[in-house]
């Protein structure tokens, strides 16, 4: 039990390390460095904990849990988590090297999966009903992948115009923009959305008022969406009818990206009108060419 | 301690009750029956607990909590919390009557602000981190009052037109439809928004696209916006530039009732565009003359 403790410090030292790294630079040679420590640690870690199947609701998905004493970690998606630091250093070659478009989809798709399900599940058996942490490490992470791979920093406010007072600062989600008459993404980041999803539309709704509509891009990039029951089973909770509504009657997001998409979302990008919903890898591949519509 | 238990049953009993009852009609003799009843019953278990200071750190208002054991309620103002069950049977009689508006208005705000207060902080010391049974409460008693005063019962859905499917129905706040040619509301029910104000705002611009602008108008009502922190130190969590921004970009909102208004929204009635933040006594005088402008 000592060196259970001793582990766990480590991990929650290393998340420090990332917010302070993060709060300078989100990318940064530094974070990559401390993103490999805490894949690893959180691992083993890990490999030394019980593992719960669960019961999957969820067709042609395959969930389990992590358990220490009285607590249990999120549903993690069986298939997904199935990347070794191996794997991820292989990813690191690739960001270093520029290239991560040269690995196949679902490779990134499994390691960037099973970093954050590490992390989460790490937290979930440390710490008591602590949504904060692996909400800020999900956030850290996806801004460093993103911000590497678009090559700016984002921020976290626009100015508003105010015809009477002074202009104001509006806090936001993060915001990239690439430049003078170049892209620009509104990418708000958030573990699951469950019934809050409808503020991703708010947000790219006041962002079109304020700069005009799709001046910037909305790419939320979201986790999963599971609810594991007190009977363990594991459901995705989805409202595809109202986010066809939100898209057709607050704004247009241009794409919303998962690490797991949920089942129920896939089918809305052959819907009309079509809201695209796609794993994050996809990302890497299309970033270049999207534009506003 | 045995007479304890018994007691916090009891509450969680009538708040059953009230569910059953609101499930089938808003307002009902019934409900009024139910709700006298929790406001003896949790008064009278609220008048054996401690009570502790609060340290306020909002101008002009004063705070307080009750405690059992490790437990302690949510912040209650000390102006607003002073009303006895014979004021409340002076409501009942009016409400009978049908002349609410005969009471002074802060007397009705005292009076509604203390039955609520009485039930939220009962459940804090019965319950662990439970928020849905106080916002289930909250949202029974408001719609009692409102469905009484408008004298039509709640929807809680939308027909939406479809052009290629069959039409969808999408789940909504309530909605009071006084029928053909008449006020339509819009009122979301919610101990506090917080972060998550600007769902407020996305609603009301579903409901406009839908519907046409401000065919329903918006009027939610809140209870009270406090934090306590764990120094026992009183905030209000407030947003107001941020609101003005909500009114100006995603729609516009008739009315904001509270329990009890929080200082850094006051003023906003007062600002251009204005947003007209208001005590919920307000409405039992003014429903009658609001227009979608």
């Amino acid at each position: 039990m000592k060196r259970n403790h001793t582990k766990s410090e480590e991990i929650i030292n290393l998340y420090i390390q990332l917010q302070k790294e993060g709060k300078k630079n989100c990318f940064s040679e530094n974070t990559i460095e401390i993103l490999s420590e805490i894949f690893l640690r959180t691992q083993k870690f890990l490999n030394r904990m019980k593992k719960i199947n669960l019961i999957s609701k969820v067709a042609g998905k395959s969930y389990f849990a992590f358990a220490l004493n009285e607590k249990t970690s999120r549903a993690i998606n069986t298939n997904l988590y199935n990347a070794s630091i191996e794997d991820w250093m292989e990813i690191v070659t690739s960001i270093k090297q520029n290239n991560i478009e040269a690995h196949p989809k679902e490779f990134i798709d499994k390691v960037l999966y099973t970093i954050v399900a590490s992390f989460i599940a790490s937290i979930d058996l440390i710490k008591s009903r602590d949504q904060k942490t692996t909400g800020t490490f999900f956030e850290y992470f996806i801004a460093f992948l993103f911000s590497w791979r678009v090559g700016v920093e984002p921020k976290n406010s626009i100015q508003v115009l105010n015809i009477d007072d002074e202009d104001t600062k509006l806090p936001t989600d993060y915001i990239f923009n690439l430049g003078n008459n170049n892209k620009k993404f509104h990418m708000p980041v958030k573990l699951s959305t469950r019934e809050r999803s409808i503020m991703l539309w708010a947000h790219q709704k006041l962002l079109d008022g304020v700069y005009g509509i799709e001046t910037f891009m909305g790419t939320p990039v979201l986790f999963a969406e599971t609810k594991t029951s007190n009977k363990n089973e594991v459901i995705e909770i989805c409202l595809p009818e109202q986010w066809r509504l939100y898209q057709l009657y607050i704004a247009k997001l241009k794409r919303i990206y998962y690490l797991d998409v949920p089942k129920a979302y896939e089918k809305l990008s052959y819907n009309f009108p079509p809201l695209i919903v796609k794993p994050f890898s996809e990302f890497f591949f299309e970033w270049n060419q999207l534009l506003p519509s």
